[in-house]
């Protein structure tokens, strides 16, 4: 372990990476000071951290390492992964620790760790499924024990604990398993191939923040091992893909299987090309970029068309109730875009992560906090019975609890993703009102201040407080939704072309007061889904700035199923400060058709859309994330359009 | 068993059957001569039925019943449920015999009832399986041991054997087994949940057969011990409604789980209405039946929307792609139609027999009958690794071989399905060239000769040949899809509404040489979906006749994912003979559209029609059934309309 204190950072630290473009930047370097985001972080840290615990504790979570300790006499609850749980609420809460650290949520987390030290095992083994329940069968199912998917997650709790509170505690905790699994598994010892990737990235991070290069190594061993299938078929899905298992890591052409299992792997892939550059990683998760953006991502970002298997599907099969968009697979999106950022300084990774976290990552906690989503389908029909009797309903907790704590520590590190550094200057990734002071390379340390009312406002405005040394260059994000975008420093435009990357770059010496002013054209639009995806056929739907919108029943007194949206008619859009915590919805027009005479028959004569029955009526859009909020009732994000 | 000889009869006699408003024929009474379905049953003798035997010969379907008779050293192969494609063989063979006695076919029968004969226990008990692979382990999994669904196959080849050749052999077999199970299974003795249904409605018709009402018994007991969740959950399915075992029979009021058994267990429920009566059992099926063709039905006629489960999805999920569609489901819908159509006397069964077996069906098989699919989407983009890597293509044999027989057997009983009787006269049900010869109730024994070119023609002529006796009623199916019906009785035009029952009713009478047109309009159709259905969502699709059309990519420069449809374009009809066999094609006009707009992307804004770059270009469809005789392409039914 390195000797030196080292500045807190937040889930990544790629400031030392050989292969990253740009660096991100300490955790304490950019502030969220009000708006949208910084709202959904003060619901993380006030109600969900806290609702999180009870809810763990409910389930057994922390009882489980007691009895894996002998510290309790009850049994192992819930599912092989519960531990994993624990570490992602602890790496969540970690964030939030500087903010407040004397309070309820650190005592919390120190419990915590008491009970997660007293269950290692003397040779460094960690884990309460196998200890408490499964003794002597350490090892045996690397395809679905999730042993090391479970240290991966005790590894990012333990570097976030020890950047968030200087503690060294979980940190050794973590190392200890390392050793030990660096011990267990590699080229002159035993093969693995981890049945759920997860403990790459964290290896790769723990190596990061520890300098120690046996925990790279060992990451590298893991992702060199994939591809052979030996994990086998998953009985969900009849290959190995399920597992991303059937193709070697560096042949990989497209994403298939296991959502989640696929974009926990390509980070830990990207990690590895962080430190390593070795190109044929690159070149891999470059093919599998093209393959997600041409074929196999949903609208919000969302990812994962398989309901029943959490899986990739066919190109272009995207069904809407059907859908999987499992709110992990969207955390697991967010984390492989950022280092797609830092690894190609391409704004096309910051424009996915945008979308991914607005509308497919925020879908999946209720505005309070406090109920979560796993599926994110993009349309509902509302029925009680839907989805085999109690699908895509939001709950307070999950049998299988991944998802709420993968919300809560991405919430909590929001302000990891908002800017980065390089040699030059800094980049601006993410808006919202917020205060970022970092080291802008040749312009030494600067100090902004960025205003506005992202996302609901297309002005951005970036004040230089303090001002650097040196010309240098600051780069805002242009984000690819925005069909025009005006630039203005000190009032007066510039010239407004982007620079290859997709960014706007603007060097000059800058001076306390300056100001830049990027306006993002915020009018309602209508998109269209490519002709081969089945479900988006002959519908439209309606995006703002980031935010995807959709019907939902509460606002319509017609069935929403029924409705069409006029593309002819105007989109306008209304600030409802009264509606779900406040937002801007977006009214159209479009019809109510006559659904009677479809009574008790799918199929009948084709009649064209001027012969039809249906009357005129008035739609209102909400955004997607906020959905749902209202008790249970239908909702679309595709509209047929008339 | 009944001592006395019995008329031949198809593979339902319901001549007797309580329940039956119209009384099905003896097998000898229709003889398809000429036309389509002809054809199909010629290729179906005489090229099918020898491939069949090759293709269990070499999979080792026969030699496992050798194996467990001891007269082979080999080891089991196949599923668990190899017999039950042997049995379903001898039943199509069965039903042909009486055209063939003497020929191979007829020795290679008795040579697989001999290797059967040998593998039947002291006891009765009989099952390849589990004599030669899982001794002592006999009903130890109802779930998935398919032992029952074997017996049911068992009996319903005996039954069969039994009426095609006046031979006992079999059917004694199949009575040893009968018997076993009923003094094996019973309220004063074991409970017994059939993990894949068919035992009921094969005891239904052993009972009918020879008469033994304990096998009528025995199937009720199955029928009532469904719906307590006994069979528990199927991996593919989170639920126990895979196996209908969540909802008792008289409680069900929609489609649910595995379509296959789902519709097999139907048409048991159907068989046991007809033998006892009780209400409750149709309502329940009449539930079921609104379900069906409100919610769940392809507009093939195919069912299972859950290509991966083989299941029923919730309502308005039809995916094309991913579409189910197995062909044995559609060969089940049949058989539940049939006994339904039997029960009602209403054409709407008639009319979706006629859909489904001229589309689902027949679809399944190659034109030259050796080449089948297991699955049929109604669409296909042609990609070599489509549907994970060797999906739906025909094949000529599958490691699941439960369709290709089961396609045999209905194909060479096509003539069981035409007509019936009751006290009033005869109804004809399904059109082609044909001669019928029945009791015609009241009128007494008459003959009567279908003509016509159906499906390709719509002028259907019915000549009396011989008249029988007295006033009585013979009923034509009107069919759904006719918009315009005319009636000629001997040329002259007759007041052409239909019966309450949908069936053109002409009562007089009749003298030989009296003729009957019926000319239902066949100008081609384009037919829309459901709003509700996602995958058909501003799409049309062609129909004419009975017959559903497709793109198919052999007949287009274009890639067929390109085109769409103008619907105001005129439909026009050229037959051609060299096509596909003989087939009527259907022309229309609409555009390709400019897919390279869309390269790398699968959201862009929303573009109105008229402003797209695309381009004029004709389209040729053929009827679904006959796509995939061209080797591999790309084949869509649902098309966008311009």
């Amino acid at each position: 372990m390195r000797a030196s204190p080292r500045r807190a950072a937040g889930p990544l630290d790629a400031s030392n990476s050989a292969g990253a473009r740009w660096r991100t930047l300490s955790a304490d370097s950019v502030r969220l000071d009000g708006g949208l985001l910084a709202r959904r972080q003060a619901v993380n840290r006030d109600a969900a951290l806290p609702h999180g615990w009870r809810m763990l504790d409910e389930a057994g979570n922390f009882e489980n390492f007691r009895v894996a300790a002998g510290r309790s006499r009850g049994s192992y609850r819930g599912p092989v992964y519960m531990d994993s749980d624990v570490y992602k609420w602890i790496e969540a809460a970690s964030f939030q620790l500087p903010e407040c650290p004397s309070s309820g949520l650190a005592a919390a987390v120190d419990e915590a760790i008491d009970d997660i030290e007293a269950a290692q095992q003397a040779d460094g083994y960690l884990n309460s499924y196998y200890t408490a329940a499964q003794p002597g069968r350490r090892w045996t199912d690397l395809a679905l024990g999730h042993e090391l998917y479970c240290a991966g997650h005790l590894f990012q709790a333990a570097v976030a604990h020890h950047r968030g509170t200087g503690s060294s505690r979980l940190l050794s905790i973590a190392c200890r398993f390392a050793d030990h699994i660096d011990a267990t598994f590699g080229p002159a010892r035993r093969p693995a191939t981890p049945g759920h990737p997860e403990v790459e990235m964290a290896l790769v991070e723990l190596y990061r923040e520890t300098g120690e290069r046996r925990y790279l190594n060992v990451a590298g061993f893991f992702i060199d091992q994939r591809g052979h299938g030996r994990l086998g078929p998953n009985p969900l899905f009849n290959s190995s893909a399920y597992f991303q298992d059937r193709v070697p890591v560096r042949e990989a052409s497209e994403f298939e299987g296991h959502a989640v299992r696929a974009l926990y792997l390509a980070t830990g892939v990207a990690d590895m090309y962080l430190e390593s550059g070795e190109q044929a990683l690159l070149d891999a998760l470059k093919r599998q970029w093209q393959d997600l953006i041409s074929h196999k991502l949903y609208v919000t970002g969302g990812i994962g068309s398989r309901h029943h298997a959490g899986a990739f599907g066919q190109p272009y099969e995207l069904p809407n109730e059907l859908a999987s968009c499992e709110t992990c697979a969207a955390v697991a999106s967010l984390m492989w875009c950022w280092r797609m950022l830092l690894i190609t300084g391409q704004a096309c990774f910051a424009d996915l992560w945008e979308r991914t976290f607005y509308n497919a990552v925020l879908a999946g906690v209720s505005l309070d906090g406090t109920r979560y989503f796993y599926l994110n389908p993009l349309a509902d029909n509302g029925a009680e019975e839907h989805l085999h009797r109690g699908g895509p309903r939001r709950k307070p907790w999950h049998a299988v609890a991944c998802c709420p704590p993968n919300v809560m520590r991405i919430v909590a590190s929001l302000a990891h993703y908002v800017a980065t550094a390089d040699a030059d200057g800094l980049q601006i990734h993410q808006f919202g009102p917020a205060r970022v002071a970092a080291d802008a390379g040749r312009g030494g340390p600067v100090v902004l201040r960025m205003a506005g009312d992202y996302p609901w406002d297309g002005r951005v405005r970036v004040t230089v407080e303090q001002a650097g040394g040196a010309v240098w260059v600051l780069s805002l994000r242009r984000p690819a939704w925005a069909e025009q975008v005006a630039v203005r420093v000190n009032g007066v435009p510039i010239d407004a072309a982007p620079a290859p990357n997709g960014y706007q770059q603007i060097e000059r010496a800058w001076r306390p007061g300056d100001a830049v002013e990027l306006e993002l054209a915020m009018a309602p639009r209508l998109v269209e889904g490519h002709p081969w995806i089945e479900s988006t056929r002959g519908c439209i739907a309606i995006e703002r700035g980031p935010l995807v919108y959709c019907l939902e029943q509460a606002d319509h007194a017609a069935p929403i199923y029924d409705l069409e949206l006029d593309p002819g008619a105007p989109l306008t859009t209304h600030w409802r400060p009264d509606l779900l915590e406040g937002v801007a919805v977006v009214c159209a027009a479009g019809y109510q058709i006559d659904r009677s005479r479809w009574a008790g028959r799918l199929y009948r004569p084709f009649e064209t859309g001027s012969a039809l029955s249906r009357r005129r009526t008035e739609l209102t859009a909400i955004p997607y994330y906020a959905w749902a909020n209202r008790g249970s009732n239908a909702m679309r994000v595709w509209l047929p359009h008339a």
